[in-house]
């Protein structure tokens, strides 16, 4: 298809990692660099922890837990157990080797490294020979304004009340005063760069805060490779996680073209299920109708070659 | 043996955890308060450790690993096989469960609680009914000062560098500003305290931390109860750790007599294993002849018994 040099993808967590898993498989691991959302990192039992970064890295370092559709393969829960025993907080879930990451990521920030240079460390640890690029250097934490009036850290919101609050807006803490990541930037500005898919993550808690982080926007506008979406709702559901619900808390109708049209001027083309196949025709741009659930290891890479296809005749 | 109030005794780590949980056993346990050492207490990825305490209440709850000699039983370990993996230290080994106390001390000494407050609550959690009194809430580090003039950490002496270095002296930093437990000088002022026992504790870097705490060995020395060690030189070596070698290394005789000479004036009497026997004539106290080498379980409840009936002679 064409791809020869590079290729950016954008991803929150679970269902951005598994099209960012397509990509890694189809393309030479080397090509693939993936924007990685930072929103949602926090900070627990004094660790940060950057739930989508972690995600996509075990993701593609073939270590991600399938069945359970976060975390790591394998784990153990023992430290969860006892910490429930002696009375500490058990709201997030913290698998024995996932603390690692956490613990070890904690320690480098305190030795002054960054987010992008841990993240790099991290992956050669793990042997992921793709590039991942956290959104920025610096703390950015998305909160969920609910109807109610309350303000809550997104992994109160997500995690500890299961998205049980009506959503009213977002607020990416800290985005404004945030510097993009360099490294970002530069590659957005490299003529090598061949095609960007934001892959069917959240675009309001995955999406938005790296859109927020001055810089990012217009650096994605002009690039000169072009940017495709492939939409996170299928049928008019969400495969996982509370965006059709926030969808229809936002009174925005909850169907794939509503994606289509929250990127708008971004997008040079969407990519929309068959389910979804009469859509097709209200869509203000070219359109790609194909399977975009994906629930095996060949669905992940037979998505990401069609929707690379799709992006390289819209060069 | 006649003892229905209150029974203390002094402990390290390991070697007098096995004896106090005899006495643990053979004594109603609200009898029995254990006063523990915190000079090896440190900090490790941003956690507070106090192995001594945390080795006490795991022995107490039936929750040590007694083939490994420390930590917790039924431990998992994929933390510290992920630590590895991310090129962090790995030169502690923490279990994946044991990691949890660590995580919620250090929380909760975050908040403010007490060292002494926060065993109370673990001893709640983990159904421990003896009192855990650390020698004091203020932090007290054992330090070794080796042969090559280094002053190192007690715990990179003993696990980081395995005891390999040739001790010169032992300084307890913070000792002289910290204060003694206030439910220690209660306990120890208590005409309901019937004895005292010095557990088979390494007497420089488990017993010397508690008596460098000012006003506890004047306590001891004032409290009306009798005090008795039990010796942790048996046929002129240490059961377990660096005792021997740090002795002969201080040119101290490595013999049980050694051990009664150095806590002199503080004894009412002291316990050698039958293989000493023969040294018994040239103690200058009461002396007890009895195995107390504690293999198994019930080797752990005799020597109790035996030691509080020789302590009860003693009164």
């Amino acid at each position: 298809m064409g791809f020869e040099k590079k290729v950016l993808c954008l991803s929150g967590g679970i269902g951005g990692a598994k099209l960012a898993l397509g990509l890694y498989r189809t393309l030479k691991p080397s090509q693939l660099s993936i924007l990685s959302n930072t929103g949602d990192d926090f900070e627990h039992f004094g660790l940060h922890i950057s739930p989508d970064l972690d995600t996509v890295m075990y993701t593609l370092a073939g270590e991600s837990n399938i069945e359970q559709g976060w975390g790591r393969a394998n784990e153990t829960w023992t430290f969860m157990e006892q910490m429930r025993r002696l009375g500490g907080n058990s709201w997030f879930n913290l698998g024995d080797g996932d603390l690692a990451i956490h613990m070890r990521r904690t320690q480098m920030l305190a030795e002054g490294k960054s987010l992008q240079a841990i993240a790099n460390e991290f992956c050669h640890h793990l042997g992921v020979n793709a590039t991942l690029l956290p959104m920025s250097n610096d703390p950015v934490r998305t909160r969920v304004t609910t109807g109610e009036g309350e303000d809550l850290m997104f992994q109160h919101y997500l995690v500890r009340d299961m998205a049980e609050h009506v959503v009213q807006s977002f607020n990416y803490v800290g985005a404004a005063e945030a510097q993009a990541n360099p490294e970002l930037l530069a590659l957005l500005q490299d003529p090598d760069l061949e095609a960007i898919i934001i892959c069917p993550s959240n675009p309001y808690v995955s999406i938005d805060p790296i859109l927020a982080v001055p810089g990012v926007r217009d650096a994605l506008k002009a690039c000169q490779a072009p940017i495709v979406a492939v939409s996170p709702i299928v049928g008019g559901q969400a495969i996982k996680g509370p965006l059709a619900k926030m969808m229809s808390e936002l009174q925005v109708p909850v169907k794939a073209l509503s994606i289509a049209e929250y990127y708008d001027d971004l997008l040079a083309g969407f990519v929309l299920d068959t389910s979804d196949a009469e859509l097709a025709a209200d869509l203000q741009m070219p359109g790609l109708v194909t399977n975009t659930v994906m629930l095996s290891l060949q669905d992940r890479e037979t998505l990401a070659q069609t929707v690379l296809e799709f992006t390289s005749g819209l060069r």
